[in-house]
C-alpha cells in the first residue's frame, strides 16, 4: 500500500508544561497526515467537501511511546488499512528528525452525505485512483 | 455598564512549556466571557448564528501583566465598551483565584448577515436589552 | 468502581467547519476528566507534578458516536479501569445534555519520576485512597 | 528592516462553525512567525530557552481584514519593530495564496531570565546580528 510522508515543524503552542508536545495535538498530526495522503493520491479533502462529502472521525487510536519536543521537525506516514468502503481506515506512524519512531495510530472515518446526514459508500473517483 | 464574570478552570493543556498559560489561549477565554455576556443578557450566540447573524472579529488586543498557570480559577470580567452600531466592543479584565489582574483586553465584532456576507446593524433585540 | 462526572460547556473555538466539536478536542475533555477524578480522591495532579511525579498518556483511544455541538453542555464519566500499578487506566464516557452517549474512550498513562526520567509504581498516596 | 516570510497550509482544526479560520488561531501563526525570523537571523529560540532566556509576550494586537479558510497558503511577513532593549516588538502581515492581506499585527515581548524571573537587556548575541 501506498504510504504518504509529511514532515513539519512542531509549534511552541503545542507543548505543555511537561515541556513535551501535548497528546492532544497528535490528532491534528494526524489528520494533516491523511490530508496529504488523499493529496497525493489527487483527492481535495476540501473540493471533496464542497461537493457535498464529509468524513467525521469514528474512532482514533495513537499509542505514544516517545516524546516529541518544540522545534522538532515530526514525519507522519499515512498508509491505507484497507480498501475503503462506508468508512476508511487509515495507519499511521509517527517519527521525529532523528527517525525515532514516537507513535503508531489509526484513524477510521465515515463517508457522509453532508445535505441528508447519511453514510455513503467511498466515491468511485477515490475508488478508482486506489484500485486502477 | 453592566459586568458579566465568568470563571473556570485552566486546563492542562493550555499550558505551554514555559510553565503558564500559552498566550494565545486567552483568545478563547475571551470568548467564553463575551458569550456569557450575551446569556446573562438574554441573548444565546447560537440561536443567533442559528437565525443568520455571525459576528466575525474585527480586532483582538490584549496586555499580559502576570502569568496564569495550571489549575488556576481565572475569571473573565467582561463589559460593553460602548452601544453597538455595526460593530460591537467588549473590554475585559482577567483575574486569577487571588484577585491579581492577569490581563487588560478588548477585541471588536461586526455583525454580519451570514447568507449575504454583508455587514448589518446591531439587531434590535440586542439594543432593546442593552439600553431599555 | 468510583466514577466522576464533570460537565463543562462546549467552546466556539472547539467547532471546525463541520458545524461540530472537532475530534481532536476530546483529548483535552478526557484530561479534564481525570484530573477532576483525582480531584474528588483528595489528589491534586498540579501538587503531584509539583513533588515530581508526572503522568505522561501512552495510549488513547476514542470511539466517537454522535457530534457534539457548540455551546453542548458535556459531562465526561471518568472511571478506574483496574487498579493502578506503573500505569494507571481510565475509562471514559461522554454525554450531551440530553443524556445522548456521544463517546467511549479510553486512556493509559504511566507513573513518571519528573527528575530521573523513570517510571516508577503508583504512590501509596494515591493507593491507599483507592483501596482503603 | 530584514522581513522574514514563513509560508504554512491552513490546518482543518483551525477552522471554526463559521466556517473560516478561528481568530484564536492566529496567535499561533505570530508566534511561528517571530520564530522563523530568529532562526534566519541564525538565533535558535530553542537553544535560547535552554540557555535560560525565555520571551514571554507582554501585549498582543491583530487586526482582521478578510478571513482565512481551510486549506489556505497562509505567508506570515514578520520584521523588527525597533532595535529591542529589554522589550523586543514585531509587526506582522498575514497573507494568503492570492496575497490579500488578510491581517496586520503586533506583538510585543519581554527578555526574561528564566532561573532567576527576572527582565534582563537583550543578549547581545541578537543585538550584534541585528546591527551589525
Amino acid at each position: 500500500m501506498r504510504i504518504n510522508s509529511f514532515s513539519f515543524r512542531v509549534r511552541y503552542a503545542e507543548t505543555d508544561q511537561m515541556g513535551i508536545v501535548h497528546h492532544g495535538s497528535y490528532a491534528q498530526y494526524l489528520e494533516m497526515g491523511r490530508i496529504e495522503w488523499l493529496r497525493e493520491l489527487g483527492v481535495s479533502y476540501k473540493g471533496m467537501e464542497e461537493n457535498g462529502i464529509i468524513l467525521p472521525v469514528i474512532s482514533l487510536q495513537i499509542h505514544y511511546k516517545k516524546s516529541a519536543y518544540y522545534d522538532d521537525v515530526l514525519t507522519v506516514q499515512t498508509s491505507l488499512q484497507k480498501p475503503p468502503l462506508v468508512k476508511i481506515a487509515f495507519d499511521y506512524k509517527i517519527y521525529n528528525q532523528n527517525q525515532d519512531l514516537l507513535a503508531e495510530a489509526n484513524v477510521v472515518l465515515a463517508f457522509m452525505d453532508k445535505h441528508r446526514n447519511k453514510p455513503i459508500k467511498c466515491p468511485d473517483f477515490i475508488l478508482d485512483k486506489i484500485t486502477p
